[in-house]
């Protein structure tokens, strides 16, 4: 990090009475204009959001006419958004968008590992299987790339490319959305090969409070942010999969929240109904601490996330044998934080 | 964390020429009497060692004599200073140490886990098997544990408790070595179910300069030291596995260098010939950062250490298709200090 000062630390990981580890971040709650209801922590420094921001990569696969073209199903659209766990339902879904286009596993850029699912990875071991990169849990995004590229009549090799007009689109609508202009030099690749760009948080903020309620789009992008929300909405398991948080979270959250998250502690959520939006990064990259701050701010948003996340929320910490040997909490600094946003909210400081 | 003050950044992780995430934590190098020669961050708050220890753990099992009465080869000792990765070779030596003393697997109170060696996971899964208390990667700990109270006549049934006798004299012996008094109320169970000492890394640095040396120990205690670190130089794969951070370094640098990592991103380690110790964690416990931060130090004091270590320190980090994305390296606070500590060692500052 190049500033001077500290993020400050959003979760604290005891074990007994004492904190053993802890995670310092950043997170920004902005409405459609930009407007911050939430600033803790650097939200001006660009970060890389990695997968959270898929379904914003997902808006060409429905603005230009593609999945109206190929018929996706709610499926094969959650899929495009997601990064999911490699099982049986996210193999057939990405197959199956990969077949309609006319394209097959053979062309896609994502590379192979190991699928997240345990399940799925014990069943390929006992078959003396290796993953393939239909197991990649970005292969629904790169099918839907594909669709994209196939619909306009680019040519799908190389369409991972940063210079490949498909990339160069998605990077102009990435732009448009968040409201920033992107620096060529603030790119990199991710671990899928595609370009991902940094972006402030504050930015992404505003980029999912648009995406969850069209304000600030045209309204063809307004409209085919709304059908990939509701496609996750419908079909949540093909977002991440059993057992993972954007999957617990659509599933239980839907259609108050959208969220999604990506490497390296980012995870960003759109609250439609409040015209909010919402993006995280944690300073070292852990995904325990992204998912528990976010459990924190959707908590203290959403009346029904305590129950949704009750398990979250809980944080507990069992060994081995099962013993409980510590838990996660909310920072200090979160806890200020997110008791002046339920304030602020609370007093109607928060614009729908 | 309580302090105000974050401790430095030790090492960031690149992505493209963005620092994407980064890790900070605290650093002490110190001699047996406990003169520091590197002191970064918080040295004196105490921390949670975890397996980081299990080295000084292992102290009563040569000291009581029932290393000698078990006739324990150097790999059994080994593999009770380790984290093993549940390799047949670990599970051969973890039988055989508790065939000696006349216990077997089920007197083991590790819990299960799957093997940290992917390839044995493999071998589990594709015979429908699941993990047994034995691939615990602190199998061997345990079964050191349970030697001692066979040979001092103890019941072995609750050894892992916190009032056991046996845990008793360990935590003993942790407080004679380190130097420092341990409070009951600073006791966390570790993820194998012994109790775990939070103590402050300047004390744990003292504590393995004076394993390493011998210095400020009773001379049965200093014999019971370098036969345990004999051991591990010996059979260095006991001590974690194929391809880890302390088979590599233990491999590469013993008897200059003794590596022991635990989990939340806790390293220690013995440097005899230098008469100094090193204790160092990782606020958010990341391992990647807690191996690259003592690669760095260790190749400022070890000439070798460089090319034993050099995979590391190049720190390069691929995608899912080969592509170099990104690489770890030292954060600012940690090159400044490293030179201080070049300079300090140098100028023949570091005791003999």
């Amino acid at each position: 990090m190049e500033s001077e000062s500290a993020n400050p630390i959003l979760v604290d990981v005891f074990r007994g009475s004492r904190v053993e580890s802890c995670h310092r971040g950043a997170i920004a709650v902005s409405d459609a204009q930009g407007r911050l209801v939430l600033a803790l922590g650097d939200v001006a420094r660009p970060i890389y959001p990695r997968s959270a921001v898929k379904a914003l990569q997902a808006i060409p696969l429905v603005e230009t006419g593609a999945a109206d073209a190929f018929d996706l199903t709610a499926g094969e659209l959650a899929v495009a958004c997601g990064s999911h766990s490699g099982e049986r339902v996210h193999l057939d879904a990405v197959e199956s968008l990969l077949t309609k286009t006319g394209l097959g596993e053979r062309d896609l850029a994502c590379g192979a590992h190991w699928p997240l699912s345990e399940a799925t990875t014990r069943t390929l071991l006992r078959g003396g299987r290796r993953p393939r990169p239909i197991h990649n849990n970005c292969s629904g995004k790169h099918a839907g790339m594909l669709a994209v590229a196939v619909h306009l009549g680019l040519d799908p090799h190389g369409y991972e490319k940063p210079d490949h007009p498909l990339q160069i689109m998605i990077g102009r609508i990435l732009s448009e959305t968040c409201g920033v202009t992107l620096d060529p030099a603030s790119m990199g690749i991710d671990g899928c090969s595609l370009p991902t760009f940094a972006l402030p948080l504050s930015a992404l903020a505003q980029g999912f409070a648009r995406f969850g309620t069209g304000t600030r789009l045209t309204p063809e992008r307004g409209r085919a942010t709304q059908a990939l929300m509701r496609a996750c909405f419908a079909a949540p398991v093909l977002v991440a999969g059993d057992g993972r948080f954007d999957t617990i979270a659509l599933r239980g959250l839907g259609p108050s929240a959208f969220t999604k998250g990506g490497a390296e502690g980012v995870h960003c959520a759109a609250l439609p109904e409040l015209g909010l939006g919402l993006a995280l990064k944690i300073d070292d990259g852990a995904k325990r601490g992204a998912e528990r701050a976010l459990s924190e701010v959707l908590a203290t948003l959403l009346p029904k996330a305590r129950s949704v996340l009750a398990s979250e929320l809980r944080g507990e910490l069992r060994n081995w044998q099962g013993l409980l040997v510590g838990r996660m909490a909310a920072g200090e600094a979160l806890q200020d934080a997110l008791g002046a946003l339920a304030n602020a909210t609370r007093a109607g400081a928060a614009p729908r």
